[in-house]
């Protein structure tokens, strides 16, 4: 791709190895510029990689300066990226035709560098010791507390109070509650051999980690590991058949498959026991500095899974009313088999 | 108006006192239409008020079958309420005329209903009440902790713990770090007699409180009181001098003024005191559901201030390397003048 502007903080990242939330990026013949407020062009200067630092007042005035001093006649957006209002000011009496690319960016983004796999690693380890401090904490105090509370509690242990950035804000849902797979806390109270669904994930440099764990309120012994004894008989059944699923598709999902062949490894197992129409959602997606990126792992798409490639494996069952189970895990494509990060 | 499209949550809540993150409102020769998916249509069909609820796994092409049936010819929508990317969808293949009036909705909303206020001052008490809390957690907690878990203490007194949903992310900041308007917290250390600024907010129904307010770390007396004393004199002088001109425009902001008038009884007792280059910001803006609405109270602006607009005033010094001093309330226009919420 010659010429390319981006706007999103994560896809300006990738690019110049450095963002802020006031940036247009410009890429034309190989040429990159960062243009950016005054705020941040000290810290652009200092990090940004192959760029130039622009400073500027009015960020749109100054591309299109540019675009017009440069002679560029075609170059590519992403019409996600760019708000209609936006487009009309950049596109506004100026020669350079628009090219609109939905997610040009995500699709170079698709297949992570050795680098990018170690850093969303390190993003899995700190999310892993913040369920384990969730757990912890649950075990200890959790009786009886609500549901908002135990949200925010899961904001505090999976933040290190403060020093992580998380991936998106965590799911933390109690039976009947559980069984959407957007919940939002309630006021509901946490009994004894309740099922719990947590869901979360931190950022470690801009990486985001994202995992989801059931358990049941055993205040004894609870943690998030991957097996898991449930007194009640029906959160049980659920929970194994939704863990045989997920492993099926980890054990055996291979580099040459289509993404919808993944898909149907966790689908199949679900459909064979009768709760198919229960798995309301796809088996995963891409991972890296977006929390949801490519490839999406449904039953739909022809990618070509390839290795360092990075997504979610995360089959759910939901019953309306009663519970829902999802475990989640992100993993990493290597010598060509799914590793979990 | 007679028709027109929202997809902004705050603007559609105003408009059917309920919302939801995926909804198309349409309001067409008066009859309202609230377009939903599946998750949210058994709650819609509860609490919106004068709308009829619309079912639909894809929105956008129901908004268009719903402009078709009604022969709708012209529409007026916000530029920047609309992806560039939904824009091209929903007007693909429409005869309707797409008319962009950006912000008509704020503009609505400037003045706000005696229940609106009652909803805002409900807000403004609890965001005290969060402010207290914090005080007190600094007080007794607060020596040598970083801003980032200072942070983290914010949003969980203001939060209370995860009951409460914020305004915005609150700032944190401590002397130099308070140089800049927009703070990031850091791992920088609260020691004895280092200046504090706290901006922060709550929601109460969806109506936000906004405030900020400046102390110094003295650990047996910090309180966020207006009136405040600093050991450092020149902390000291900047502060008096930031309330001075706050206190002017709370006594002498009268309905019937520019906007630009208020913004001038702050500005111009800074300015003359010498510090007008270092107050780098408008004085201040409206609150409602959003946390920035109409009016703006700015030097440009000639918008008449009438009862009932609710905003901030918030004239600020920032000294860069040194320490900033905002001081910042919201008040109502009321019986002519204006009052604290």
């Amino acid at each position: 791709m010659k010429n390319f502007i981006l706007l999103d903080e994560n896809a300006v990242y990738f690019e110049a190895k450095f963002s802020c939330d006031n940036v247009i990026f410009l890429s034309l013949n190989n040429d990159n510029y960062f243009i950016t407020d005054a705020r941040y062009t000290t810290e652009a200067t200092e990090l940004v990689k192959n760029c130039e630092v622009i400073e500027s007042s009015n960020l749109i005035q100054t591309a299109k300066e540019i675009l017009i001093k440069n002679k560029i006649k075609k170059i590519v957006f992403d019409p996600n990226d760019f708000k209609y209002s936006t487009y009309i000011n950049i596109t506004q009496d100026l020669k350079t035709k628009f090219v609109a690319i939905p997610s040009f960016s995500k699709q170079k983004r698709i297949i992570k560098s050795d680098e990018e796999i170690k850093l969303l690693k390190k993003a899995a380890k700190l999310g892993r010791a913040g369920f384990k401090d969730l757990a912890k904490f649950i075990r200890k105090n959790g009786y009886k507390q609500t549901e908002q509370f135990l949200f925010f509690k899961g904001i505090e242990k999976m933040s290190q109070s403060g020093k992580l950035d998380l991936s998106f804000d965590p799911i933390i849902a109690i039976n009947e509650n559980a069984a959407k797979p957007h919940a939002l806390p309630t006021s509901k109270k946490l009994k004894k051999d309740d099922l719990i669904l947590v869901d979360a994930g931190v950022k470690y440099k801009r990486y985001c980690s994202d995992r989801t764990c059931v358990t049941s309120a055993n205040f004894e012994k609870l943690s998030f590991k991957r097996d898991q004894k449930f007194k009640n008989k029906k959160h049980q059944k659920i929970y194994d058949l939704v863990y045989k699923a997920q492993l099926n598709a980890i054990e055996n999902a291979k580099v040459g498959m289509k993404a919808s062949q993944i898909d149907a490894l966790t689908r199949n197992v679900i459909e064979k026991a009768g709760y198919g129409k229960y798995f309301i959602h796809s088996t995963g997606h891409g991972v890296g500095l977006d929390i949801h990126e490519f490839p999406n792992i449904n039953s739909r798409s022809d990618v070509i899974i390839e290795d360092n490639m990075v997504f979610t494996i995360e089959p759910g069952i939901y019953l309306p009313k009663e519970f829902g189970v999802r475990i989640e895990d992100t993993v990493v494509m290597k010598n060509g088999k799914a590793v979990i990060l």
